[in-house]
């Protein structure tokens, strides 16, 4: 099974599969796509439909789409429970995934992810109505879901795959979080896959254009 | 089970779950929601913690999104075959359906659902990408998984409720597709439950703001 993902200061839709698939221990290879080099369309055009990456591989199959690849992994490794096993919190964590796929256009467009720098946030009422959606998100999770965990489902689940971009973007944009939603954001942080993505991060070289 | 939609002439987002329910004929009750009534959006906040429509409302579970309203409904009624049955044919079907969900901005901003009229199409060049990305999809499961049948994985699926908006707004915009994908359209715009949306979105009065 291959991964085929985008710079990792920048991909904020390749850190989600990748993510979740080191913390469940699913095995695969990794393929480096950089976004930026001067034939990345032509050759995203070989193996994405839609241009795009993350491209999950697997044999005949190729899964172009983050949550779609979400799905797939979910059906393919239930051991791995990436999503919450009780009916209920299964399908919250859905309609926020869901959610967050669809949405949250003012955070994105604003505050793009770029893990090693830090830039100023320019706050707009759309950016803090997004911002404030993500609290309520996680707020409503911790309170109905958390349990006694380190996640928002109690366990890693691909709930936090999905927010963990949010996570590095309130870092470089500086966006502080109330206690004890910060809790949440270092056990994020602390995940040794996202101390290793953030450190190769650092490690690349390419620039945006 | 309740489903709340808003008003049939123009919520793309909640004809997918709708039309997905009705030809798979699961039952619910169905619930109008104004959009454009004065304290829509306090009203949307008593059952829709996004604020947003559909919201699947089954007993304790609210889901307010369409995509996790599709995996909830493909989970609880397997014998609905919602999603394709073969494991490749399903991986596609979910790509296109979450390629849908997150993309397709200046096809959604241009073109906007509008059942009851007719509008001039302003052609830009992303607007264009985006038919043909749709072209090409649409293309691409009839030569590999349409068989025989009508719909775009042979038997109706989630594809084809994610699709149907976007057939609605061709007709809207006077936008014409090539031969045989015609065809297709006249299968989605055929179904009975397609008709009687469209015959309750001519019906409404409320107009967008
Ligand atoms: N909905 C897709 C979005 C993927 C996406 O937009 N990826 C960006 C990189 S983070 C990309 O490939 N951009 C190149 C392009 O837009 O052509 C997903 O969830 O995987
Ligand atoms: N991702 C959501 C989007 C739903 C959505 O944007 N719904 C529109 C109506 S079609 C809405 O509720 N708009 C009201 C608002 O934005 O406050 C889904 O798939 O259900």
């Amino acid at each position: 099974m291959q991964l085929v993902i985008g710079n990792k200061n920048y991909s904020s839709w390749s850190l989600r599969p990748w993510l979740g698939m080191k913390v469940a221990g699913i095995k695969f290879d990794e393929v480096a796509h950089d976004l930026y080099a001067p034939n990345a369309l032509a050759e995203r055009l070989q193996f994405s439909p839609s241009a795009k990456v993350p491209v999950l591989i697997d044999g005949d199959i190729h899964i172009w789409d983050s949550l779609a690849i979400a799905e797939y992994l979910a059906e393919r490794y239930p051991a791995a429970k990436l999503w919450p096993q009780d009916i209920v919190a299964r399908a919250y964590a859905r309609s926020v995934c869901a959610e967050m796929h669809a949405g949250f256009s003012a955070l994105r467009s604003t505050c793009p992810m770029d893990i090693r720098q830090k830039h100023p946030v320019v706050m707009t009422p759309a950016l803090q109505a997004d911002i404030d959606r993500v609290l309520a998100i996680w707020h409503d999770c911790r309170s109905r879901f958390t349990g006694h965990g380190e996640f928002l489902f109690g366990h890693f689940s691909w709930v936090d795959a999905f927010f963990a971009p949010v996570v590095t973007r309130f870092v470089t944009y500086g966006i502080t979080v109330p206690a004890p939603l910060d809790l949440y954001m270092n056990a994020v942080l602390a995940l040794p896959a996202m101390q290793e993505w953030m450190a190769d991060a650092q490690a690349e070289s390419s620039v945006a254009a």
